[in-house]
């Protein structure tokens, strides 16, 4: 067999592998030392490949993808500083859990460490940031290679998919000439073997407890009345439902973060409490609302405030619940952990407890939750703020939509305003290192799941990652961005380096100066400058029946945003404190 | 002593002794957990400090800058992803042995695997791509911890610096609050040692051979008559006079790379052979030019032809001469290392020796190098090309300037038509790892060494960094930018992926039909379509005489170029090979 029939038998059974056991999409970036790989996903007829020229955007775009579809997605770039461009959203897909298969092309051994050109050591590059890394054998010929292959293509995928998902990197040694030769005969099958099923199927469990687990931890919680539900950031969209039955049947309040997917859907009631943040601000109201216990599902919340209500409150008895494993108690109070998937838990201790709370502890929740919604949805008419415009968003996006949201303040300001509805809307962030980059990118991945999605970030954010509007155009994808444009970074404005009057707009304010209208126009997008709540609503629907990139701006000022959410803050307190004191 | 004072003594002497040693640019991307180390850099006086909200950008500008000043250049970004944006610069920099000084702000250990907003594992995160990692001690009080901070900023900048130069980082944990506080007693001092002096002082010396050693490698060469002295990337201006004075009184051509700094100074004579990539692609033409030895500087040239020049003769004597070490040379032939600082071994050698060669030998390749030349070189009136492009480059660059070159097929254009001239033009490349990421960047790092720039680069190049560009707006930088658009990836339409008409536009072409000038307007930049090699010369003249960016864009054609090279490549065979059968 010559070396282009070996290497063509190695790569086609490799990506049909992948494919047999469920992939669909692929992320590519042009280069030379990866065109096995590249061409073979290219031809294969189940993949939908994605052509994407900056690796940092090609990666984050994948993440976009792999979150919303839940499956994995395969990345692929040549040898070189390509796959340290990847670096950013594989640090972000591990911490936020999301299942990506990095294929690194590389040159083979006797071309390595010694000075060849894009010669880098690929070796374990991403170091714990990936679940799982194989250095893929030289192309042979023979069926063995061909099991191997194919053995490697479908660990590959379960390890990214199962548990805690993740990044797996495979780095493919190639020897030139790269070509392969899609006209052999049978090349996308093993002579002995069918390739229309998986070369090892797999049964994965989930974790559940047992009848005994559970009757324990209903003993620990006996007795105690004050309790408090809260909800991370989460995927499982049966998670709703299964959280708002227990806390309905147990009479507790659910803090339900902005990504917990419990804000939004036909399940929503009234024990779901989204106005938190504003009310866990102060401490004579974080000690009115002293839990005996707090059951949190997942990661914190984004809420800081939050965090001030746990640390104040360490004797409550706390138990963190995780689909797989991880630690994730940022304050180091004393925790216990349930190592269980969340939905059958819910129904689990729904179905045993006969928990009964005070009808009290619920009803101050609701009251204060209420005193702060009104109060941060008191209109004004002076010009348009962060909180209007998030609340546009949220009256305009229709039923079954999606909304990516960015980090810094643009996560902050929809935990402010995303109020609670019937309407069923998927929020997705990049939230497991919060990194400003990649957003825009992560945006159209989960577009080209092939939904709408409308995207709501900061101009930094924006700016960070302006290279993945090139997807938009050349993809036509469906994205509406609502850009949040207060020239600079404002979450600083709440942070004590405000109060550096010398050095603080130079490193921390850092205004960009840009007319955004520029580079929307390059890419063949849709632009408006939206000035009040009203207009912004009517250029979402519009860009809703739009195609393409659609990018409405909204200019708001940093500090006038601070003032404005400290002096809300203030009155609030004011109310619940003075109506407490009576 | 309170935190603030404990943070603030800890950090201003961690950044003095940085300065003491030498330090005078500082990189910073704005962040929270770094404000410390950020706040300090900019109070100052002595540093410059560069902020630029793209860590990936920010990471290459410092490498641009560390490149052009031959000095370390300190980066400095917050905790989480930002970090990871590093990654492909700090590859680049391990490869081209460039000085950095990576400062990451962390989480304390207390904040760190449990689930903190922002918080990764930066331990090792660049694996062995720096040359030291150190996890800073928390900050505490006491003049040992002050020794401590300065002790290793001293090491830090030495390391970076000596040997073959590359990369540091040093992880700082830092507790909140973040806040500094510069008016302190002797807040930059500790009190019982003067800080004017490094805590450090250091005598370093290069690796020289003994007179042994030199005889030694004499008693190699001598009676080998066809000998080749072939010069790869090199930044040290001292060396082109001295491999020059080798050659001239040895009677050896010197192939020299573009980025050897050796084919441009008052230095230049007939022994420089700068027209070998098109002489070396014929094998019969590379018989007749067999050498019997080759002495090489540094890493080896871009040229693919002379790497085919070099394995079509592996029983040559082949030494490669490294300034400190590494194992350099990818045909894996049979090599001599010699580890010896460059400038003074060609002393070495060319006083010791009297090495007489064949002056038939230099005539030969001088022949066939005019040749070449007069075939490259050949007008025509058709549209411009990349030829063209770069010959106006070269033809207007004024004397004491500085190009700056992109990877892939830009410094191969260079590598061709940029001819030998008694201008003093120092030419930079990010060619350690060949990406085409960060060019702009590092071109404008160059820039902010307090020179103007030519920066010559391609499409996709210039696509990968247009964040790049802020900088030139924010800082009104002296850049020149050659953008020669051949709507795609060109170095792809000379390789076999071309044959593949199915994939070919999709995987490898990859147009980006972008209309650049909007890019350019929304950085407040200068641009121009030159349509000719004289409008190219006259626009890049004006251009020197502008503030800031200025963007000449030269629209060329993929496949014209590579029929075009082709097209010459033979006619220079058959006019060698021909006058040589005569």
């Amino acid at each position: 067999m010559n070396h282009t029939e070996v290497l063509t038998r190695y790569v086609t059974n490799f990506v049909d592998e992948l494919v047999v056991n469920g992939l669909t999409d692929a992320v590519i970036s042009p280069g030379s030392r990866s065109t096995p790989l590249a061409l073979t996903l290219a031809e294969h007829k189940e993949i939908k490949d994605w052509v994407i020229i900056d690796e940092r955007s090609a990666a984050f775009f994948a993440l976009g993808l792999a979150k919303k579809t839940k499956r994995p997605v395969v990345l692929v770039c040549t040898s070189g500083t390509a796959t340290a461009n990847y670096y950013p959203a594989i640090v972000e897909a591990y911490h936020s859990r999301v299942p990506l298969i990095v294929l690194t092309a590389d040159r083979p051994h006797e071309l390595r460490g010694i000075g060849a050109p894009q010669a880098i050591d690929q070796i374990k590059m991403y170091g714990d940031f990936v679940k799982w890394f194989h250095e893929m054998a030289l192309p042979e010929a023979g069926t063995a290679m061909l099991h191997y292959v194919r053995n490697k293509a479908a660990s590959a995928y379960h390890i990214a998919k199962e548990g805690n998902q993740g990044v797996v990197h495979l780095n493919f040694p190639f020897r030139e000439p790269l070509m392969v030769d899609f006209s052999l005969n049978d090349v996308w099958e093993i002579n002995d073997i069918s390739c229309t099923s998986p070369i090892l199927p797999t049964f994965e469990g989930k974790k559940h407890l047992s009848k005994q687990q559970v009757e324990e931890i209903l003993r620990q919680l006996a007795g105690k009345q004050r309790g408090v539900i809260v909800c991370g950031p989460q995927t499982d969209l049966h998670f709703p439902v299964a959280v708002t039955k227990l806390a309905e049947k147990w009479g507790l309040p659910i803090l339900a973060d902005p990504l917990s997917q419990v804000r939004s859907g036909a399940h929503v009631s009234d024990v779901i409490i989204e106005g938190y943040d504003a009310l866990l601000r102060n401490k004579t109201i974080r000690e009115k609302l002293k839990p005996d216990f707090i059951i949190r599902f997942g990661a914190m919340p984004v809420s800081k405030a939050y965090s001030f209500y746990v640390k104040q409150h360490q004797d409550a008895l706390q138990m963190v619940v995780e689909n797989d494993e991880g630690f994730r108690e940022p304050t180091n109070n004393p925790t216990t952990f349930i190592f269980a998937e969340p939905t059958t838990y819910c129904e689990a201790l729904a179905d045993a407890g006969t928990e009964t709370t005070s009808k009290e502890w619920l009803q101050l929740w609701k009251q204060f939750n209420d005193i702060a919604k009104m109060h941060l949805n008191d209109q004004s008419d002076i010009e348009i703020r962060e909180g209007e415009a998030i609340r546009a968003v949220m009256d305009s996006t229709p039923n079954q939509s999606t909304i990516f949201v960015g980090n810094s303040m643009a996560i902050r300001d929809l935990d402010s305003f995303f109020w609670k509805t019937d309407k069923q809307i998927e929020v997705l962030a990049n939230r497991g290192a919060n990194g400003i980059d990649g957003v825009v990118s992560s945006g159209l991945g989960a577009c080209a799941a092939g939904v709408r999605v409308t995207l709501v970030l900061g101009d930094l954010s924006f700016f960070h990652d302006m290279n993945g509007l090139h997807a938009a155009m050349h993809y036509q994808l469906p994205l509406t961005i609502l850009l949040i444009n207060n020239n600079g970074g404002g979450i600083f404005s709440f942070l004590s380096q405000a109060d550096d009057k010398k050095h603080f707009e130079a490193l921390f304010g850092t205004p960009l100066h840009i007319d955004f209208k520029y580079v929307v126009h390059m890419y063949g997008g849709y632009y408006v400058h939206a000035k009040t709540e009203v207009d912004v609503k009517q250029k979402l629907i519009e860009s809703y029946n739009r195609e393409g990139l659609s990018v409405i701006e909204v200019k708001t000022n940093r500090d006038m945003n601070a003032n404005w959410h400290k002096t809300k803050w203030q009155a609030i307190e004011q109310e619940i404190l003075e109506e407490r004191n009576r």
